[in-house]
């Protein structure tokens, strides 16, 4: 068994250190193999140029590593979390994987929603399953969610449990997720944050509701609306490397990729 | 504007003549542009062997084909409902497309659950979408649904609309069929059937509560469990053709086909 969960937090726009002391007093005495974040969790989302998010950016060897590092040395577990990765001449929306002392890779967030198209350059490396703990963690980021393709990819590739650091502002991702999970046979874990911002023209008020959805599509935990939570559940995670549905069916043996739309149409 | 709706019916098993008129009796009166039937909604679903389904089988030339064709004509509709086709020395667990006069064409299921693959051949010819009545219309069976890429395929094609005939007997489609809407911006009809058979090692329950998915995932029509049943909608087709969702995000454009699983991994 393996012990997963998430952590909804409320981030202070632009205050990391306030951001990292309150996910660090949630996890005071708390132990688990994987723990997931939201999106950007310690910077916030709204941002209203260019220039702002790239002063919020940094390496994977500085504040939010050494935030990641810490917090995953003193629970004992993975982490994936969200921040806006700097590298070369171009900033992305990312999510670091942390275990123990080690960064283990950013994900670079490859749908992005409205306005983070201004701000950020799209992911411009493959999805990637990283095995960690004994787990194979998929990693996407909140609005890649809506992309089918998504979790498919990631599911194919062995992951066992989708890491889902997310933003959410509209109130459609937290029942599709129960449909990924199902239709790919994976354990998904979404990380929400909650409040509001309101910056420049846009005011976004984020849904919470942070999950985690068994293979069957059952929800096992969901967070509230409008609270910081925390939640860890004891999960079985080989069993999502058994795609069988019944006697006759499996789920990606039945896949007739013969008949699948081919990805240069 | 287009009338589309779908019959929700309690076959009886094996008495095509009793279930036609059961239909016939509900559509009296009705106008429509597309109506969707269940899947098998003349014989039943639940074989014991592959002699008794052979012995179900037809042409598109038969008893079934002639009764769609009256109610076709009666409705102004065109139908879309299930059948076991036979063609040269295979059966296949079919819907038939029928306009007026016209047998469109009958798709044959791709993705067949359970017994049915010891009873049917599995689909053999692509995933179509077909024009009647000005709705581009996109065909599935049951089973199907659990495939993302299925109705990813059709929507690709063009469909406005996924006309699913089903005899549902997992209580997670009805769920999944509103992820299946949004993230594809199509509107979609699931026919489902009632009532329970016994026969052989199996006894199914089927799930009724058919319903019909507007492209922002909203239930425009959702039938009891356990009554035969009748509902119509009026929908505006072409809000499908568009697949903006946002200022900066379009569902099909912002597909990164370089990241997503190849169909020959």
């Amino acid at each position: 068994m393996k012990k997963v969960g998430y952590v909804q937090t409320a981030p202070i726009f632009g205050d990391k250190e306030k951001n990292f002391n309150q996910i660090e007093n949630l996890l005071v005495n708390v132990k688990a193999d994987l723990l997931v974040l939201p999106e950007l969790f310690a910077t916030g989302y709204t941002f209203i140029s260019k220039e702002e998010a790239i002063s919020f950016a940094e390496t994977s060897n500085e504040k939010t590593s050494q935030f990641l590092k810490k917090i995953s040395k003193m629970t004992g577990a993975v982490i994936v979390g969200g921040y806006i990765e700097q590298a070369e001449n171009e900033i992305y929306n990312s999510a670091m994987i942390v275990s123990n002392d080690r960064v283990v890779d950013s994900y670079r967030k490859i749908h992005l929603y409205y306005k983070e198209k201004l701000w950020f350059s799209s992911g411009d490396k493959p999805f990637k399953v990283y095995e960690v703990n004994d787990i194979k963690i998929g990693v996407m980021i909140c609005f890649d969610w809506i992309f089918p393709e998504t979790v498919r990819t990631l599911a194919l590739l062995g992951a066992d449990i989708i890491a889902h650091p997310a933003n959410l502002v509209l109130p459609y991702c937290q029942n599709a997720m129960i449909t990924r999970s199902l239709e790919n046979r994976v354990f998904s874990i979404t990380s929400n944050r909650i409040g509001e911002e309101n910056r420049g023209e846009d005011h976004f008020q984020f849904t919470g509701q942070s999950q985690i959805i068994s293979i069957h599509g059952e929800n096992l935990s969901l967070a509230p609306k409008d609270e910081i939570f925390i939640e860890l559940v004891d999960i079985d995670i080989k069993k999502a490397r058994d795609k069988k549905l019944n006697e006759y069916n499996n789920l990606f043996k039945d896949r007739r990729q013969d008949f699948y739309y081919q990805n240069d149409n």
